[in-house]
């Protein structure tokens, strides 16, 4: 687990760019990553202090730099932010990310030397905007839309947040600092400058810094369609689907319009129930070997009472913490996370529309990372059997529908987990 | 696995940069990464070329850029290398790694606009080293060793090497296309520049090369010792040491003096023979999960005979391709690679010595990346039991020593595979 070792030290990664350049798409999608990973992460908007402390109305002018009273105020707003990132750090936090323009060099200079005091390891990690399209885009989609113009008219607003940028370009110093660790994002994802980032979190981020980019396309998430070992309750295995799950199958092929579209990415396990399921949607489709679903080691192949019955101590062990619970000789939820890494990692690179076809664990860790839930929620996200997960990209995340493709399936029987309480019978 | 899909383009990564900058350091890294992972990778160096059509001693005139019938000479050279760079590619490789200074635009016009033609796709990976002291190192401990001044006295081939490296700065470009794919490597590991590397394979490479560097360690590979099912000749499970595995574990803390070195890292897999063997080394030895032994699937626990009895088809199957041969619900060599990755990586980026407590087919598989093995030969590397590989670094490779600390042990039994040919007894 990359948590191990001794050489982990806590982060601050430092958010640094003039407004519009995408500085909370980036901390949101980093926060997300990271806590999915395990990392005790949290982010602190600077903004949201502002609007609590100093209220959400402030014209341009509040951002003058040659207004030595806002600035003062502003100063002190950053600081208390900056307070309670540190809080979180020492209380027991991993990382922690600072959302905020930090544009400029004395500023910065401030954050470093508290963090280093205590051992934090700071990244700054400045976004850059070349193309003006895209701030353009960026200050009508979404700044336009803040708290901070409630009542405005969208063409004020946007005039109103022009002026501001342009205050904050008016002190505006890159950072250049070669013997502190830095990462530059360029037209996210266009170029990317690192700089003395030797650490595991580090490299692993800039990987995933480099794959990620605000491009919207739809991803699909369902399981296979029922399996012969579905209606025995058995887990694990490699078995084929029955008529039922054949059904599915062909469910799902008519609701992409009888065949995936050319450009549409799908990716399947390598057992036979994802492979026959992704069948009547063409021969496009990928299997990959870590969308396998969770290995239950010796439990494999069992149904949920034999487990019950030949390994109480299993049975409870799992039923105790079902998060970090590992089947002897198999794998936990953390495994099929660390497995899944990779995967997350070319599902945000791709630009296309994707469909996963998977397996219950992993559909459910995929949709914690996707939606951003909680760690241990993941085993607990209902997937039920013969239904679409549909996620349609925001601004910074995910809105969800779900499609029942086999109405007549009993729900409790859909949602049937690997290994949970035996589903309530409706007789 | 890495290869699929229909959007791979084959590639060809174009070195640049002074002499002496690192750049067949990491040509060599790059090839051994590459080819392990099973691209089809070739690298092309022109000094190679330029040695067998032109002679090895040339003074350093021979690289004056004022010098037009020289000039042309080399440029010859250069294209002779491109020519047959472009042949492997079209004749099915997957990665050419063109290993030359090319220091000019014009030159990296011209190779870009051959490859463009043919559909390959071209990065250029610029390596620059700010660090004059760096440069000095690598001239006087390979430069001046290098077939180019046999029979020359270091001072003398250091004195005329620098003088070569004049004669590039002269006319050096750096790279600076933004339209096209390019890394900068700056003080290798210190600063990297990526630019339009969107592609999967380019950003593994990338997260490849942030994590490689220079210097140099050992790194020592073990299997476990001697467990439960050695002498049965059963595979996998997960058994205890036997009394004579205990000794294995005490020997390999004796041969580390007693206890592993403070600044030593230890890696284990998380299976009992492993970590039995590795608890007398004290207690930092960190259990990876990736460095579990090959699941054999259905044939785990299974002993060589049995799996013959039982399962003829899958003996006979393996027999035949040992490498892709997957064990039914288990794992292939090749998956074994592939979840190996991460552990490469991370084993680059160590800058310690570390100990490798694992597994046969683990062990075989770091084995084949570290000594640069083709990847069919992996299955067949010999990894004794109750032996120790130290790897000892090279300027481009490692220079290996295999201690045995049980000599008393069967030297047949010791190599025995997980399922092999049954070893012939000594009667």
């Amino acid at each position: 687990m990359i948590l191990q070792g001794p050489e982990f030290k806590k982060h601050a990664l430092v958010l640094v760019g003039l407004p519009a350049r995408g500085k909370t798409f980036v901390a949101r999608k980093i926060a997300r990553y990271l806590s999915w990973l395990g990392y005790r992460t949290r982010t602190f908007n600077v903004g949201e202090y502002r609007r609590s402390i100093a209220g959400a109305r402030q014209p341009a002018a509040f951002f003058d730099p040659g207004n030595a009273e806002q600035r003062e105020l502003r100063e002190r707003i950053a600081m208390r932010a900056l307070d309670d990132l540190v809080s979180f750090l020492v209380d027991g936090g991993d990382v922690a990310i600072y959302d905020a323009t930090n544009t400029e060099r004395s500023r910065r200079a401030a954050i470093y030397e508290r963090c280093q005091a205590l051992d934090i390891k700071v990244v700054f990690v400045e976004s850059i905007c070349e193309d003006e399209a895209v701030v353009e885009a960026n200050v009508r989609e979404n700044k336009a839309r803040s708290p901070d113009y409630q009542g405005v008219s969208p063409d004020e607003a946007v005039r109103d947040f022009r002026e501001r940028i342009a205050y904050y370009a008016e002190t505006y110093e890159p950072v250049d600092d070669e013997d502190k660790s830095y990462v530059k994002l360029i037209d996210v994802g266009r170029k990317v400058v690192v700089n003395r980032m030797q650490g595991y979190l580090g490299a692993r981020l800039m990987f995933f810094l480099m794959n990620v980019h605000p491009a919207r396309r739809k991803i699909w998430l369902t399981r296979h369609g029922e399996s012969r070992f579905n209606p025995e309750r058995r887990i694990g295995g490699d078995p084929e689907l029955t008529e039922r799950g054949r059904e599915y199958s062909e469910s799902l092929a008519a609701f992409f319009g009888s065949r995936a579209p050319e450009h549409m990415v799908i990716w399947t396990s390598t057992l036979r129930r994802a492979l026959q399921t992704a069948e009547p949607l063409g021969p496009s489709a990928v299997a990959r070997r870590n969308l396998d679903e969770i290995d239950a080691g010796i439990c494999d192949s069992l149904s949920y009472e034999e487990i019950h019955e030949r390994l109480p101590e299993e049975f409870r062990a799992r039923s105790l913490d079902k998060f970090r619970y590992r089947y002897p000789r198999g794998e936990s939820y953390i495994d099929v996370i660390n497995r899944l890494e990779p995967v997350i990692v070319d599902l945000e690179r791709q630009r296309s529309p994707v469909l996963v076809v998977s397996h219950n664990a992993v559909i459910r860790a995929l949709y914690a990372y996707l939606m951003g839930r909680p760690q241990e929620e993941t085993p607990h996200v209902p997937v039920p059997l013969h239904t679409v997960i549909e996620l349609t990209p925001t601004a910074y995340g995910y809105e969800e529908r779900r499609y029942e493709l086999d109405p007549q399936l009993d729900s409790e029987y859909a949602l049937s987990r690997s290994v949970g309480p035996p589903p309530v019978r409706r007789s």
